[in-house]
């Protein structure tokens, strides 16, 4: 889980440095396409972590989860009310066959 | 927060389709990436979201994060550690401005 | 080779339609990303193109490099030069290996 | 223009250093999206680039390119072909506006 204390200390880093007025939704959204090629730049040329890179990999993916966050968090989402809604769409969109 | 109970639902989701098997480290940092720029999109002429495309920003944020949720997973990673983790990094490398 | 006559006909394509007004330097550079990650989409699940998709990849391709001339244009770069000074400073950084 | 001998010093690159054997259709499209989110940190948050920014934001371009050039090639696509191939479905897709 990420308990809400995290979420808190997310918005806190943020205001303790002014740092919202950088933070419009645009900026924030360009924000998390360069953290995730920054992860996939983990992957350019294999499939697998290279040894000793997972804890490269692992910062990546929380850059990724943190501007996600603070986005969210910019336009007043709730993250698991997105992720939940999403996930039934999902679940319409891709039914489980029960053929095999 | 996001609960426990909304990852083991994606982690559900994945099995009860038997998707685990294209759910490669690199495949799903690939995934990333593909629904981070769906997110910038949304972005792409203006900084602002465009009217009536919140439901369309909200839903690529949510996709954004369920990849980087059944990423930190399939790698063992637990999503509330990477992300302290990083942010105490962050705290460090950018320390709170006092003068102003 | 591209010729100067396929640039051109990108600037009258964007003239014609009074489109330069919303080609900011920072939008083109979204652009970019948007139209790599729609070319990444084509190898999401594998590392070859499906078979009959080599016409979406060939587009996406060209995407890429459309938005990539734009913003080249727009900051009054030569294309050649740059992709020639870029090549050179590959081929110091990583000199030929003579010993295998 | 871009020339042939520019196509071809990019060929000449890839074969001195023996990296065709890295050079899948999918690792050259992660490059792609890599090297496209290196530019548009470029951009992360300002429209225009920063002062002194100009020979980063030339370089960045020239990688796009250049990987974009490695795939067409890879795939056997001619460049001026498809982009030209693109443009005019773009011109299809987006018809001048005569009325004002």
């Amino acid at each position: 889980m990420i308990p809400d204390s995290t979420i808190d200390l997310i918005r806190t880093f943020v205001r303790e440095r002014d740092w919202a007025r950088y933070h419009t939704p645009g900026n924030l959204a360009k924000s998390v396409s360069i953290e995730a090629a920054e992860l996939l730049e983990c992957f350019q040329w294999s499939d697998e972590p290279k040894d000793g890179d997972l804890e490269h990999v692992h910062e990546e993916i929380a850059d990724v989860m943190i501007y996600s966050i603070m986005l969210a968090d910019k336009l007043g989402f709730d993250l698991d009310d997105i992720i939940r809604d999403k996930m039934a769409k999902n679940a319409r969109k891709y039914p489980i066959d029960t053929d095999d």
